[in-house]
């Protein structure tokens, strides 16, 4: 299973705060959308670059700006919002280092939010995640991402269609909708999983091979991965629930909590996973030695029954010339008869063993 | 072991406080059951749609309404309740929400708590649960079923017959009692569970097989889901303890800290089991080695003895030409005799060695 | 190993704070003592019932009353406690119900403590709990007890003999006493089962058999369940440390501090104990796991020598025409030369494996 | 190994606060032994009872004294020191109490903490602890102990030469300097214990045999026993440094702290070594199950080789009178040959396999 | 795998606070190099001994000095600077006293942070640390390391060249970069692990011998002992965020928060490793089980195919008088097409066992 290598961190010896991209891949052009919207008005456009005009609203209107950046490899064009917004150079850092750990951070006039992105792909059965950066200003949204393709399509549309409370509430409001996007596809991932580790329990009780236990050790590897991507988010969320800043409104943070109790859903439910993968590896020896069990048996009882009368008929296959069975005209047939009743008893010892 | 599957949350995407159904199965008519009592008076009615006016309580009398609904997939009937008791759209979608984790929470005017009711199906051996809602207002109490058939009868007879305290305490009685019958089968839930898992301890220690294993994995798994079902039961019980809502009367709060005991035997329980189960792994894992042992020493007695025998047979057999020996006329019988005590030998060995 | 089987709580349905009881087993009839004592005075009654004027003591002396009933099943007696003193249902239920978890409720004017007491069965190495409650009033103390025979008695003989502090003390003190008592038997159990114990490990590293696995087994449950008596005592009496009833002195709250170490002594060895066991098991397969190499060893080694062996001396006795070493004169002794040497080979490159 | 048997606690039934020896073993004769120091000035002088008046300093001269006391059987010396500075009967029962659990009390005059001194016997492997009680008065400190022979030498001489601030500094220096003496002792009990366990480490992946799998299971022993003595040593420290106990001046404080940290260390040094052993029980089954692996390839290739060519020269060895085969010149270097052919063929898919 | 031996700590015996040192190896000659910078002004010079002038600072220009000692061995050049600037003598001793833990100290005019420089040998697999000690001043970081070489020469060219923030900043800014230098260095070492981690999964599931077994053992081991270096970290950085010592501002604080931010993710990265380790070793046995049953297989099938074939031939091998078959004429093939079939039939039951 190929898996998309990346930097842990910025070169040793980058001064703190330095904007330094540590992703891989090939890089696609940054694309940056801005929709801007209110209870009334609605429009969206894609912009070049940013310039701090671009986030004033005029007053007797309250519009909302959400700009969604994909791609954080171009450090010139984050640096524009860092002087735009006049954004910490740590929050820039933070944005362009891919590997950085889902936190919040509030810095009265923004608040900041790292999370991961969860992909799962079927077929490969590996599990991906893309960092997300969202920054809450006073009516502003930004979101930054790795690549192009994301789950916020649905806050897209409900914005564009007007459904829902999303036009008539504010900036914290959206912050709020992408987070629930995000941990919202946690559980679309989860389930795929689920389905797959069932199918894998299935076939570590019934038919275990070594591609199962390799299987199963991926999967436990996944899991371990996902959960580092999710545990920290819960604390984030947490954070926002707590956190006193007058960005976000009392029924925005309602919301919050709200999603903080998925949070800890999806924990758990992370947490089930690894359960029963520990689990399956231990069927899956016990499952094994059966097997083994099994093999044995059969050699046991086939050794067992033919290497005695292998023994007698060696016996007479002996050239002594004083050997007076030999001479008896029912020697012949005894021996046959010695033979079957040694077979049988050993065959009655193995049924009252339980082995057959 | 069939399971209904079951969607983990509502579709991606869907607008936060939507109210969709995302259990599963066929969808049978919602069933609105409405008990009214006070102390002296008891009435108990079908509702097919509710107003605000249902819960409204002359003043004078102070009666408790307590609406009981079985089946969440009739999103419409959810919206009226909505309207009529102005509750918040989150409650709403935790209700339809049937994979929601048991949570408490608290609105000022009411108190909302999700939880699970759980049944055991003996002869499958599967732990099933289904959500549970439950509103406690100024003077009534809202339930919201999955499915028809409850543990609440014992609670509906004691209205009825006016048997106990229900009759004479207020509606945040009535909610304690209702919670206490859940909580309190999931005792009988787990005694059935803990019958179920001596037979298996008896069974991996006495006669293991593959079907003993998975077993003790498919018994493993429902605790594992149990443990998830009643672990946040307790900390929801806990918050209606701590919480200093003028709801719930000094009088009730007694009897909800009993409760919480009893959610902590819960939990203590199904951890006990949990270790139990454990320990049943190591046991078999162990049990298989020991018969296997036991299979690999009747082997190695058996091929010890004869092979020997048989070789020396062999030599006997051999048509050289000049083997004086074979001529001898004491040969054949001195053969039978070295070969007895080669094989009472080898035996003798063995006994020493405990093989036998 | 039969064990007394009960229910682990009241039926389902019954309403809350019925007094029930739920042990197992053929009633016993139920024994109700008293004593009464002050520093001057002592005096010991059997009673048939109880009113409330058994507790009033005359004010000028100050004494102290201890009524211990023996057997929880005679509802009828609990109700006339009740009555007596006014005690709260919910621990009339409490003391009735034998399977509820050790606890600790302060109801001001009297504190109720649930525990258990341990006995072990060394025969049958199975440790039974048995349930006692307690409750601190103001000048009395009373203590109900499953069945007769206790662990009091030395409390009981400090009272007769005014021996210790026991009679210059207050009820605080006497309840101190009790307490103390379950807990010093705690020890007693403790050491009987880490000599147990320290056998099986022996037993474990030498001659380890089925019977040694069930026993680890039943050992490791027997832990389980004893952990669930002792850890929740802990609690109940760091409560009683740290509860600022004024029920309980200074003085003795020095005393219940000491108490409350012990009972973490006890946590501390019952954890000890689990933490051998655990690794008995992997002690055991291991040891398992070094037998069957002994025994697979002795069958490689005895198959690898004769099977060639076999072989050659199969060779010498085919029946071909023409075959040159037959008619040899040294054929046969070449036979043996070579058949030794082949045998010392293999020999000495077990002896290098280091299989000898 | 043979250990010192002794009683966990007090025998059953004896009052609280009872001062009854519970260590075993022959009794030695009591030593005391007083030093009483000033900056200026030293003596150094053995005492055979004490009185109050062998704490009163010259108030002039703040001379601290003290008292060390080399086995505690003889509770009438205890009972001597409880009169001559009101100790509490717990205070008393806790240092006679050999089987104590290292704790801190603060009875406002003085401080009580009892801990254990650790040796480690290198040639039996065998970890064994002493009971150390310490009495931090005004001017006095107390120490008893089990056995002669201590680890306190380095302090007595820092007290005679007057190195260091020991002798400028007041009665908690001295106290902090037991302390620390005891706990320095336990690094060095852990740097034995390292290098052997290393050495177990070496033999378990290079030459595990039983003695090996017994050495492993006693030192996961020792560890857990180790763990149980040091882990409470640290609360007590924590409890010295937070006491807001005037005896303990801010000075020493630090050097508390200091000693705080070192807990610390030793208790990670204990867990990491528990790791270790932890993840050797697991290389040793590995290992025993590679070599297994070893030995059944050794006999599968022998047998497999084998017996397919003992049945070739069976089937020549048959005595039918129409076997055309035997009458042929060629008849028995054909058979060699494919002898000859189907070894090759074995050993070469043998080789395939990676078993040569 | 040589490793550089150590003692733990201190002789025992020795008074607190002496300034001993324990590291081993060849002592080098220390190196002290001072570097004194200021937004304007820079230089960088050699001392051979410190006095406490060399710490003062023109007040107008408040230029930061940063000493560095590499070699913490010889004892009189660290009193120097204890007298230089008053350091207390634990502080003194924590410095010599390489295998200190991690720890934060504040002592109000000076903060002191113990830490350890990790570096990963690739070859041969090994993580060493080497203990740092940081003490910052009002207008001086001082440094001590046991060896010369180190991760601070980005540090120190940043100073030179003058980019960044570190010229304009004052002390606490670099001492916050001197803790960034080390932590960073670590995502270093962490890197390079990952990455012969994922090597070893490879080689475990794929080709696992006996060497295999000893590298995840050796793995666990480093990774145990990285856990012990790296945990204390995080909360020595903790302490540093809350401490609310004016000698960091609040500026540093947030890059301080970040740094601790980054020890979380150390934490998570080698927790992560050793939870995928101790699944490496399960998955070894498994394999190693797996191949056992391969071997039983072959061995099963070779046998249970021959032995019955070898009787067959030595029933015919037998040398009765009166055996019919051996007359008659077709006797011969009869006897090979018994023997086909019956192998076939065996070849058969194996193929349906899922044997081949």
């Amino acid at each position: 299973m190929p898996r998309k290598k990346r930097h842990i961190r910025k070169p040793v010896g980058a001064s703190p705060g330095s904007v330094i991209y540590v992703g891989g891949g090939k890089p696609h052009p940054v694309a940056i959308s801005c929709i801007r919207f209110g209870p009334e008005r609605f429009n969206e456009i894609t912009l070049a670059s940013v310039v701090a005009s671009d986030f004033r609203s005029p007053p007797e209107e309250q519009l909302v700006t959400w700009i969604d950046v994909d791609g954080v490899h171009d450090t010139t064009i984050l640096e524009q919002f860092g002087k735009a917004l006049d954004l910490h150079p740590l929050v820039l850092e933070d944005i362009v280092n891919t590997s950085q750990r889902p936190k919040l951070e509030d810095f009265d006039t923004y608040i900041f939010v790292a999370l991961k992105m969860i992909t799962y792909d079927r077929r490969q059965r590996t599990v991906s995640s893309e960092h997300v950066s969202l920054i809450l200003g006073e009516n502003y949204v930004l979101s930054f991402q790795e690549d192009p393709g994301d789950v916020f399509e649905p806050v897209r549309n409900r914005i564009r269609t007007g459904k829902g409370r999303i036009r008539r509430s504010g900036a914290d409001y959206l912050f709020y909708a992408l987070l629930d996007a995000v941990v919202d596809y946690y559980f679309e991932v989860l389930e795929q999983l689920g389905d797959d580790i069932e199918d894998l329990e299935q076939e570590v009780v019934e038919r275990a091979t070594v591609a199962t236990l390799r299987e199963v050790h991926n999967f436990k590897r996944e899991m371990i991965l996902l959960r580092r991507s999710v545990w920290p988010v819960r604390e984030a969320v947490n954070g926002l629930v707590r956190d006193e800043s007058n960005l976000v409104s009392d029924a925005t943070r309602l919301f919050l909590r709200d999603l903080y109790d998925h949070t800890i859903q999806v924990i758990d439910t992370v947490e089930t996973f690894r359960d029963i993968l520990s689990g399956l590896l231990d069927v899956y020896l016990s499952s094994i030695s059966n097997r083994m069990n099994e093999i044995m048996k059969v050699l046991t009882i086939m050794s067992s029954i033919f290497i005695p009368l292998t023994f007698i008929v060696g016996v007479y296959g002996m050239n002594f010339k004083y050997m007076p069975e030999l001479e008896w005209s029912f020697g012949y047939p005894s021996v046959w008869i010695v033979m079957l009743l040694s077979a049988l008893g050993l065959l009655g010892l193995f049924r009252k063993k339980g082995w057959l």
